[in-house]
């Protein structure tokens, strides 16, 4: 080592399931493994328009502009806010470079070295992998197919008085389970009553083709100690990277600020490009094409499970999102699978980066939104071959 | 205070300056306070056509892509990087959102809580605001009309053994001052025989309208000491945010590893639209007509201000870049004054914030590229009435 690194970096590490999955880009190889939306379903020509309109402008879409984000974007994305129950202001709203960035920042703000952080088993690993530069102590909360369990929750809080909670409540990274309604209210109340930050991550929640929708938790949240953040990724495109955050004054003051110091603001072009989109197409028919498109990919992915895969393999049913979550029998390691995998020409991503410690390393992701039907039925009977 | 935040946050300050210069957007308001490019020179009519012509191609411009930075953009700069004397490999290149979010990440990977970092007196303030939430201790290195002191810079890496060096060494952000050929080569050959990192920061490289370029210090770094980091936000336009780090191998993987959970990756979109634009324009003539203006603003910015000013106030006569330093007699206050001037409807950054501590009260910074030079005449005249 040359350089003198900050200690933080030693918690950085490059992961070995990356560099496997680096061979995903093979011709013949179907890939289970990334989170990427399907890219024939992108508005690549309302996009193309929306560009060449605001563009063909003044040129202040290409000057430097406020860190807060652009503000009739904010306004359009408080009214999106209001329709999901979060009543809140173009001012307690700050567009992010994806929702990525806004758990950097949160976490630059709020983390300690040795500060408890809780998390859901298992996490989403982007989340992990940030966070844990920063140097917390995460605490596991288990989860089951309603999502966390409350009671473990209320407990890890009053046990270890965490900086934050991190939950993605609706269609999970990795396992597409969705928290259920009276648990969110439990999660707003013990939040609230406990005066403990709550992370609520919703990257997904739009993204619904089947069941009820259900309120976010911040629309529960009456005090601020939640914070909400979402992104135009999966309902628009992942490679304009927008995402927003939604906090109260106090930390919204500081998320300027750090942001500032970061990369003074988010892209001018794009964010007024997405606005001209946001507001000149309609924006609920194409989130309705992609719901209705993935749905059907994951219906034929679980039905192809269902007749390949072993008995004693089990899986998620979530009702939107891009994912599913695989059970292999115990006796099986997924990481040492994947290998095979590769060489039947299939990738996904092993369980274990998704667990802060006490990895079950008998699961597994499956994305089904990037594949094609076909690709789908085929990459399963693959795998099955190797279950 | 509701939230705990982390304790870098408390040198995360917001600044009492930024607050007042709020008032420049009034319409009478002369502003020479921003740090902006003229917007009459954006190609804007060239970006128009590049991103319709990537969004006419396939819907990957709207797909994730990699965190290093799209492959054939990092071709192009490595080709720029040569003809400046910079021998390097796309391999190590990152793309970045602007080359602010590239200091972030330095910080980020070397900063311990405690540690020296030695910079420029004064120093661009974005590097300073960005570097104090890692907590260092900044310690000044004396500057003159040919830029760093080398003997000062060298007895202070042997007495402080700090973790790096922040330069912006060309056209400097406050000043407009450039450093001599023959200090850089001694400065290229102090950090490798002291193995200390150097980031060389340049942004305004390119923005010369007199005098012989200079290489830069990387230029003469054999050893990988050498951080260089540039943008296109002074040449193409800032509202993209494109910046990128030249860096060794091994700070290069934990630069991508860092860049990878802070935003996953700059825009896909953006990344293509530029490489189009910058292979199918002619760039060099673009950059020469920014050059030919600026230089014209930057004389009659001059040349009003020998007119107009007492005798006592002194300034620096930049080759090149957006920026020239004022010196007020020593009983002057700048910041005081800034009030002044405002009520003149006339804005000026003071020098206080570019100084890591010390300030110096009778200096102040003035822009001339985002105005014209009847407005830099009104100004400057303005100007005089206060000092």
């Amino acid at each position: 080592m040359k350089y003198s690194f900050a200690e933080r970096v030693n918690l950085m590490q490059s992961s070995a399931i990356r560099e496997i999955l680096k061979v995903t880009e093979q011709p013949e190889m179907i890939s289970f493994a990334g989170g990427l939306p399907a890219p024939e379903l992108f508005p690549l020509e309302e996009m193309r328009e929306a560009f060449n309109h605001v563009l063909s402008s003044d040129a202040s879409v290409l000057q430097y502009s406020t860190t807060e984000g652009y503000l009739p974007l904010r306004e359009y994305i408080q009214q999106r806010m209001q329709d999901k129950g979060i009543s809140t202001t173009p001012g307690n709203i700050l567009i992010t470079n994806g929702s990525q960035q806004a758990l950097d920042l949160l976490a630059k703000l709020l983390i300690n070295p040795g500060d408890v952080v809780l998390v859901e088993k298992p996490s989403y690993l982007g989340a992990l992998q940030v966070f844990r530069s920063y140097q917390p102590q995460f605490m596991d909360i288990p989860t089951d197919d309603e999502g966390i369990q409350v009671a473990a929750l209320e407990q890890a809080i009053k046990e270890h008085k965490p900086k934050f909670i991190y939950l993605t409540p609706t269609f999970k990274n990795p396992t597409g389970v969705t928290l259920s309604s009276e648990r969110r209210r439990a999660v707003a109340k013990i939040v609230q009553e406990n005066e403990v930050l709550l992370i609520e991550d919703d990257p997904y929640g739009e993204l619904r083709f089947y069941g009820e929708p259900v309120p976010p938790i911040k629309s529960y949240d009456e005090t601020g100690w939640v914070v909400y953040l979402s992104t135009f990724s999966k309902t628009i495109a992942p490679g304009l990277r927008l995402g927003w955050v939604v906090a109260d004054e106090e930390l919204m003051k500081k998320l300027v600020l750090a942001k500032q110091g970061t990369d003074l603001h988010t892209g001018t072009l794009v964010q007024r490009a997405a606005y001209y989109y946001l507001t000149n197409y309609n924006v609920s028919d194409h989130v309705q094409r992609i719901c209705l498109e993935y749905g059907r990919r994951r219906d034929v992915m679980l039905k192809e499970m269902a007749e390949c895969f072993p008995s004693s393999v089990s899986c998620t049913k979530p009702q939107g999102g891009m994912f599913l979550w695989v059970t292999l029998p115990e006796h099986l390691d997924s990481v040492k699978l994947l290998t095979r995998a590769i060489e039947e020409k299939v990738a996904y991503v092993p369980g274990a980066p998704f667990y802060s410690k006490d990895a079950c390393f008998n699961t597994l992701r499956l994305n089904y939104s990037n594949s094609t039907p076909d690709k789908i039925k085929s990459g399963i009977r693959r795998l099955a071959k190797i279950f």
